[in-house]
């Protein structure tokens, strides 16, 4: 609807400050044509604007929309084949998944976001050789039609690896170490999906041109290096230019576990964000996803830089990656947004369930240790996300001027059947809310999701179109590529053994050995 | 049903070993009188048994019922208007919470059990002024008749304090050191809810009398010395002796936080768990909650003594305890159970969420760190809480001769839409399930939970009084004890100042300073 009113008892406006958050209550915002013009009081809003449709109602909590700010598709790793492992054997484990199709993987993805009050995603696509003779461009396409389809914002990006490809080392020595057999199906499979960084970022430009803030659409295309140990200094370089260029941000993976801290201490002589650092690579374009092991000074120079980390606190369990300092990010400064990874703690993409992991993991022991606060955690799953997608003049906080991206939770059924009056707003959503309690999300201020019902599609159709192209019979390159996972399994945890000095100075202390 | 046959496309009998399970294909068992008299392929069974009864399907799941192994009761600690805070300045937060009738409180809590697949609780009372002039035995009593009502089965206590009822300090000098009319305040508390050791076990002998082993009951009676600050050495003793001469079981609360372990330290010189078993109190029968905080040595005298610690991760991390060592646990032999100590994630009680929690915050990093398998948490979800329910000659497991306590869940939503043959049923269970996907309970061979009906009451009407009780008026005790509660925040926040050395050298290390 072009104009709208949006009616809570509460209107959750934004966090302005590590303790304090901006609340109206009885309040109503009007939006035209997606931008919101007014927030105040519902009598007086409705007052202003007698006759326009009204959303909402005095019993319901408006928030802006959330951000997961780090996404690589992929509906259930488990059910697809790949059970949770230490992520450099998962990654390859990840090979011998089911293949689905882009398109609808990313949008029954789109469902489950946008049902736990996700309006925008950070997506990261990895898979690089598509089946079925289409190009990583179709797919693309097909994964950004997605996006459109559902009404969604997203900041897109193709990962980029130009070296280390199976290993954090080289290619071609990994593969002398392999039995022939296997390191002649490795070798063919690199050739085929080999990528130039002239040809990824032609790839790129047409994408860009294509989807980039086109008008009335809601996507950016990002650049992206998949990870320092896959990207070449030069590669990291070119990238760094061509975002400036094009006023477009970068989005990565970094310091996801101890073996990548180990690979730049090895590599440079220091650690991975200072010889980014030394590139000229940091800066408030950049967002990197885990930095589970970040030092103190790595956060420093984060912070300085305006750099943002995308937390993800369910996926750096499940793939054994560890627990990322949050609290030391928070104290210094550094930018946070959090992300679910595709790999959610219950397997389903639950920003809601993340989001409440994250509150609860990093309450360290003892009295006047740190923990996020709920007005932190609101920053980091809004605004947070917002900067590190580039829409933060746009969207992460509900104000005049603004675009119209929110979620219209039921809170009486949140707070029923009682809700003590010394409890605040922000605790009963953070320690409670669920799917269940979404009952509209609005982008752009059209209403996309309400009652359950998606206005753009039928979800019903969509869940059984997928069901039933996943009822097809794995295909033969999908049992060989399962094959090469299992062959390779041992190859690899051989490779990484003897990586790991073996003490390590926490910088949160959970329990105690003595 | 006196007699009936259940069918599954799996029972899940059993874990073997840390990496096996017993697991039925195609199965069913025969159950009269809630013995389980044979498991085995549905078609035998069906032809021994062709006019029994049938419950369960070609695409259940059955499983054995989940033991929560430590609860309190408290539906939703933050609706009633306590917030998480360190447990020792929570503990006082809770006086502040509404009271809710306990029968209404314990059938409300067995509810959320029974939907996310609970069979037993261990049941530890700890609220010991019950308002509207009823006795402690009166509410313990009517707790028992809830689970009674509920057809769960359950170990009982009240959580026995001596000492230290305010701080982890003499409670008379405590008082000293407060505004003379806020201690006055709480020595008449104090005085209003004192309980010699006599009349607690008087009140445990009725209480034993009454219930444990009654002949079709489902109720045990246990001993409860709340903690070691506040359990004198010969209230333990007592204990134990009383324990022994009735054949029942100690539940306790044991090193939930840092605070805990250096009372011990500073009072006897020596390990909570050192002091425990120089007194001779450790034992089969005894469990203890939490365990955070125990030592190496600790543990060593856990695992030779048999004792089971019940492992609560959420509320650890609720209230800033810290992650208990449950790998070390499993590699020491310790007998390990789970509770959800009613602060769960999600603060709704879900044991399927609780389990999948312990899952995954135990996944070290590193990929020859250990990390709980499969099999040992289906053994702690089971056996664990059996065994420190002293239910274990019963329960636990699906074999011959044990009683038929048992959960179905919908195998084929619960692997929608599509299910990778290499994808091993438990992984599926720990990553997904949900209640939503618990669809019949069984307990002692009678159906008390079918397709969302519960068989014995109407949840409707109980949830509808629930609320209709809570929408009356606070009344003027309860707004005191808010009052008491507020005022004393920062006494004890003085009083545990300075109480923690500054380094610790964790179990784990999850992230890295430099």
């Amino acid at each position: 609807m072009p104009s709208s009113i949006v009616r809570g008892k509460y209107i959750l406006c934004k966090a302005t400050g590590a303790q304090t958050v901006e609340i109206v209550q009885d309040a109503a915002l009007f939006q035209r044509d997606g931008e919101i013009l007014e927030i105040g009081k519902y009598d007086d809003i409705k007052a202003g604007h007698p006759r326009e449709p009204e959303l909402g109602s005095d019993h319901h909590l408006i928030m802006p929309g959330m951000v997961n700010a780090h996404h690589h598709g992929n509906f259930s790793t488990c059910l697809m084949g790949c059970p949770d492992l230490p992520l450099e054997l998962w990654l390859s484990a990840m090979w011998a998944r089911r293949d689905t199709d882009p398109y609808l993987d990313a949008l029954v993805c789109c469902i489950q976001l946008l049902e736990s009050g996700v309006t925008t995603a950070m997506h990261n696509h990895v898979r690089w050789i598509p089946p079925g003779g289409r190009s990583l461009l179709d797919d693309a396409n097909r994964i950004l039609q997605a996006y459109g389809d559902a009404g969604m914002r997203v900041a897109f990006s193709i990962a980029m690896k130009d070296q280390n490809r199976i290993t954090y080392g080289d290619d071609e020595s990994f593969l002398r170490s392999l039995p022939s057999s296997l390191a002649q199906a490795f070798a063919t499979r690199l050739g085929a999906s080999s990528l130039s960084g002239d040809e990824y970022l032609a790839l790129f430009e047409e994408l860009f041109r294509e989807h980039d803030r086109a008008p009335g659409r809601r996507a950016r295309v990002f650049l992206s290096p998949a990870n320092l140990q896959w990207a070449s200094d030069r590669l990291l370089v070119r990238m760094k230019e061509h975002a400036a260029r094009h006023r477009t941000g970068i989005h990565m993976h970094l310091l996801e576990t101890r073996y990548q801290k180990a690979y730049a201490l090895k590599n440079f002589g220091k650690s991975a964000v200072a010889h980014l650092e030394d590139l000229g690579f940091l800066g408030p374009e950049v967002s990197c996803a885990h930095g589970v092991w970040l030092t103190d000074e790595d956060l420093d120079l984060l912070a300085r830089t305006g750099t943002t980390i995308c937390h993800n606190a369910s996926s750096n369990l499940r793939l054994k990656s560890g627990i990322a300092p949050v609290n030391r990010m928070l104290e210094k400064g550094v930018r946070v947004a959090i992300g679910i990874d595709s790999t959610g703690l219950n397997d389903d993409n639950d920003m809601l369930q993340e989001v409440r992991l994250v509150s609860k993991i990093h309450r360290v022991p003892g009295h006047d240790q740190p923990a996020p606060t709920a007005a932190q955690l609101l920053e980091m799953a809004t605004v947070g996300g917002a900067r590190a997608t580039l829409f933060d003049d746009r969207i992460g906080t509900l104000e005049v001027g603004k675009r119209a991206d929110m979620v219209l939770l039921d809170f009486k059924r949140l707070a029923a059947p009682y809700l003590d009056p010394g409890i605040p707003l922000l605790d009963v959503f953070f320690q409670r809310a669920k799917p269940s309690h979404v009952e509209t999300v609005i982008i752009d201020g059209e209403v996309v999701l309400h009652q359950g019902r998606f206005t753009r599609f039928n979800k019903e159709d969509v869940l059984r179109e997928f069901r039933e192209r996943l009822a097809q019979p794995l295909k033969p390159h999908e049992l060989e590529r399962k094959e090469l996972a299992r062959a390779l399994d041992p190859h690899l945890r051989d490779f990484y053994r003897g990586w790991l000095p073996e003490e390590i100075e926490p910088h949160y202390g959970y329990n105690a050995r003595s």
